[in-house]
């Protein structure tokens, strides 16, 4: 550990004999890491663009500064305990070279790429064993067509890199569409890959956190429901799974962060799909070594949450227990409408706590943009439809300002 | 509202829109009313003592300043929608000097002084019918030893003001004992009560919840664990209490809430005493204006927990669900031992969860002292005994480096 005995940020803001966690990164996920860091008498370092993003209205130990930057990544790393992240866009070339100076990076790099460029990860996967969709890297438009042609027209496009939430994947309805969209990539000098799009029954969300050390813990196997490539919704355990598809799933989450060395929280995002013959098959669509949006149920389903979980993991601490506190758990996001409601935020929350008290909101403090995440609610119960549609519910009026059932519109 | 046009704290530490609370304190309970803050997607503004404090550690928006100086509370009510405390001991001209200058304080003066002064509150009670212990004002030592003959010298002496944790609490053993305590402390200026001492079975603990705007909710009651005065355990709900009980201490407590205009959340510590008759009787105790210790089981073991809920009612939105989410939770309360074990705490959590991996651990981020309230654990199951004593178990090695078992020393 290199200790400097100069340090920017307030060595106050750490409980004496405590490690110091330092997260790269100022959006939700650092903010809910906080959260979780608070409770375990930790505080989190963080390296923020901003002192008015997300986590770092709620943090006291912020650095400003450039995730990109090599010298503001030393400035945030400066006697702490373990570096984590709630992105995978630092250069790894700057994480070597944060590690080569006695620094502990958690996961580390040589796991990173793997949820950074996603034809490694397939080449990586299927070399594995694990099952992926058909894929091929795309170097060349005759690349690109020779590909459409041998699984059947069947193709999804996918930028190698910095894709999310939908961003960075298409779907051409024609060979000319292709050949117009890989030209075009191509020519942008954006890194390209095919793959045989797979015929969705629906899609689930595996979390598993592995320490340092080696042991792991999964959570139950979840339905991720997407709208638009963005998680608009998980429901916790995933309704109707048969038990060996689970278990299969968690094995198959368990292989992969251990072969790849992942530390912290691992989200396997898979396809659940049929086979001609009737039978359930699952396939790896993304990885991300990070707390995930499919985990944020956990904040109120579980005895342990993502959250903490992670900052247990990556300390290299023992792992929580992960069983679930409710028979059914619903996340729904809270996605900034068209337009922000006349209604403001804290007139929606009063709103939605009077007709659900049950209802746990949780906001990011960001202000509003059309799509943008802006919080999520999780509400927990018996009866899945019943729970399931007052989430919707809850997360519909936190974000239009209007109940989804015409019943209730006022 | 006044609004100021200068300001000491960055406004950037709140998200845009959204109400600033303003805590005046800086300890454990309002660390963990900005855990919960942050999640419904805000940020609290603190007035603390030192940037190193339990709660400065993890909040942005910290104002350094004196709580008894009227200056330093107006720089923190500055721009705040809603402010609230995490002890009783800010002077109450003070509050009403802020509140003159339109600023929001929850709960009001006229309130706190029921939590303030033992003597205001056991007459103000006592006209309200509510079961209170007998008592009476001590201004001579002729007084008390006049009281220590009417109940038998059963008598306990307190201090009318300031005490808390078993301090400002004495139990004179004869009536030379009383008259040199009496005289001593009217000497130096104590204003002093006495009171019968209740022939105890057991102490419960009350909370409840409530707005300005009069909704009022409680949690179920619990049993709390005195140990030299201060609460060591909590066992939620109350082994064994009769629900005709349970029924009377939540609708006293909801009675004193509404009749005493509290604001956020209430705590009435209970006495659970038996008749000559054999009937379960109980007395009110002390009263807590504030998250209470004997809450804190609440934020593992119910829907909503009193942080959250404290939160809610000052800001006069609508109330959350109290159910609890496993039939029993225990909190135990990590004490600084008599010596700093040699261990490190982080080391101390790490053995404590090797064994308990479901223990739900809460530090505070407090330096050690002996007896100090360094953090909790809470640990929720449907065994009890188990739950109980493995809670037990959990706390005490946090707190003294050894297992309490001596089969597992080490």
């Amino acid at each position: 550990m290199t200790l400097a005995t100069d340090t920017v940020a307030p060595l106050s803001a750490h409980a004496p004999g405590m490690p110091i966690v330092t997260v790269i990164g100022d959006g939700q996920l650092a903010r809910m890491l906080h959260t979780e860091a608070i409770e375990l008498g930790l505080s989190l370092r963080i390296l923020a663009s901003s002192p008015d993003s997300s986590a770092a209205q709620v943090t006291h130990d912020v650095v400003i500064g450039d995730y990109l930057n090599l010298d503001d990544l030393r400035r945030v790393a400066d006697k702490s305990s373990v570096i984590t992240f709630d992105h995978e866009h630092v250069p790894n070339e700057h994480l070597e070279q944060l590690i080569s100076e006695g620094y502990n990076v958690q996961p580390a790099p040589s796991s990173l790429i793997y949820a950074q460029d996603k034809l490694v990860m397939r080449q990586h996967l299927a070399a594995l064993g694990a099952p992926v969709p058909e894929f091929a890297e795309i170097s060349s438009v005759s690349e690109a067509r020779s590909f459409w042609h041998s699984v059947n027209a069947e193709v999804c496009i996918k930028a190698r890199r910095g894709g999310y939430d939908g961003h960075g994947v298409w779907f051409p309805r024609s060979e000319t569409e292709l050949t117009e969209l890989v030209s075009k990539l191509l020519a942008a000098g954006t890194l390209v890959m095919a793959e045989k799009k797979v015929p969705l029954v629906r899609e689930l969300s595996t979390l598993v956190a592995r320490t340092p050390s080696g042991k792991v813990k999964s959570w139950p196997v979840v339905e991720s429901v997407q709208t638009g490539g963005i998680c608009t919704e998980t429901i916790a355990p995933a309704p109707g799974l048969e038990p060996q598809i689970m278990q299969r799933a968690q094995e198959l989450a368990i292989k992969i962060a251990t072969e790849l060395g992942v530390t912290g929280v691992l989200a396997v995002e898979l396809f659940e799909t049929t086979t001609h013959t009737g039978e359930t098959e699952i396939y790896v669509n993304e990885l991300a070594m990070r707390p995930h949006n499919t985990g944020h149920w956990t904040q109120d389903g579980c005895v342990t949450s993502q959250f903490e979980q992670h900052i247990r993991a990556i300390l290299d601490y023992p792992l929580g227990d992960t069983s679930p506190v409710a028979p059914v758990t619903v996340m729904v996001n809270v996605l900034g409408a068209q337009d922000d409601p006349q209604l403001p935020m804290q007139q929606r929350m009063q709103e939605v706590w009077q007709r659900f008290p049950e209802a746990k909101i949780h906001l990011y403090g960001k202000t509003y943009r059309a799509g943008r995440k802006l919080g999520h609610v999780n509400l927990s119960g018996t009866d899945l439809v019943q729970v399931r549609r007052n989430a919707q519910l809850a997360a519909g009026f936190l974000a239009q300002g209007c109940w989804l059932d015409s019943a209730r519109e006022k």
